[in-house]
């Protein structure tokens, strides 16, 4: 099929991708090919070569170029915090925001046991080791408030108790400019629960 | 920037797909970054590619891989009509209706004169030439209901009219399964126009 129809073989490529549907490939397809050459030979070589030109740091997991990232790098950074994510866009999320000054370790996935997915295959000895160095104080855990996410963060809370280090979890409530009335029950039950006073 | 950052360099590639913003390309480039490498490089490949794997058919413009595409190189199809679209996806619904069986002739665009698009950037002559071939008897111009789909059928109209040739226009109406009360004007309009005894 790809020798006879490469514009098929392009499309069925681009609907695996997600939110993108036969219809949405079809026309992302043709607007390419009506396009400038030039633009999908870039875009083509971007996509082939991302993962041999995107690393893993050594340390903490985030995308860099070298063996260890700009995060990791940067002598300014507080050592005794690290902050516990899922997935690098969560990381990114985390620094735009400005609010937080310490490292990260990106677990690259989140515990889940119905899909194969335990302990050992996420990299909490690289954490464990990282806390064994002495200078963490504090882990946040910064993984997603979905099942999860929170099955994540009590797991990691367990796994580093022994540790002497604190384990935290971020907060959870009605987000900023949210209604009450708009939000679910379980978000006015944890914006309860997280009160504090004033 | 693209030596630094290929996450961002590819993210930028992706946003000038059309319906596609920063948000939908930073989830899509950390999707492909998260999932396998082979699919990665094969997306990227096919799209790299596609302009040097689409040929257009030297004498109907479709897409193909040889000098001629199917559909020219089909003895069964009707030599007598012309079926005149302005880009190959309109092609493939046609075909895909299975309403005609005649030839194409496929313009890559429609007459914009604003856009500095005038008569000589489509292939006029081209059409000109094989209705010379003398076994044209009818050209349906199948340009789209717009604007310009209906300037440039108006123009095709005119320019054929001296070489002896039939041009006729795709009805314009209600769409099948289409509520009257929810069409535009213009619509209704052109379904009363165009009524035909029953």
């Amino acid at each position: 099929m790809t020798e006879d129809d490469p514009i098929g073989a392009l499309v069925t490529l681009l609907s695996r991708l997600p939110g993108i549907g036969e219809r949405t490939a079809t026309r992302l397809a043709h607007h390419v090919l009506a396009g400038d050459p030039d633009y999908a030979h870039a875009l083509g070589t971007s996509l082939a070569e991302i993962h041999d030109r995107v690393q893993q740091c050594d340390r903490c997991g985030n995308f860099c170029a070298g063996p260890l990232c700009r995060i990791c790098r940067d002598p300014k950074r507080d050592e005794s915090v690290i902050c516990v994510v899922a997935r690098v866009p969560d990381l990114s999320a985390i620094e735009k925001s400005g609010s937080f000054g310490g490292r990260y370790h990106v677990l690259h996935g989140l515990l889940a046991p119905l899909d194969g997915v335990g302990p050992d295959k996420l990299p909490l000895d690289a954490l464990v080791a990282r806390v064994r160095e002495g200078e963490v104080k504090e882990i946040v855990a910064a993984t997603p408030l979905s099942v999860e996410g929170e099955a994540t963060a009590l797991y990691l809370a367990q796994v580093m108790r022994p540790h002497g280090v604190r384990v935290s979890r971020i907060a959870s409530g009605i987000p900023h400019g949210g209604e009450l009335e708009y939000a679910d029950q379980v978000t006015v039950g944890r914006a309860f629960e997280g009160r504090r006073e004033l």
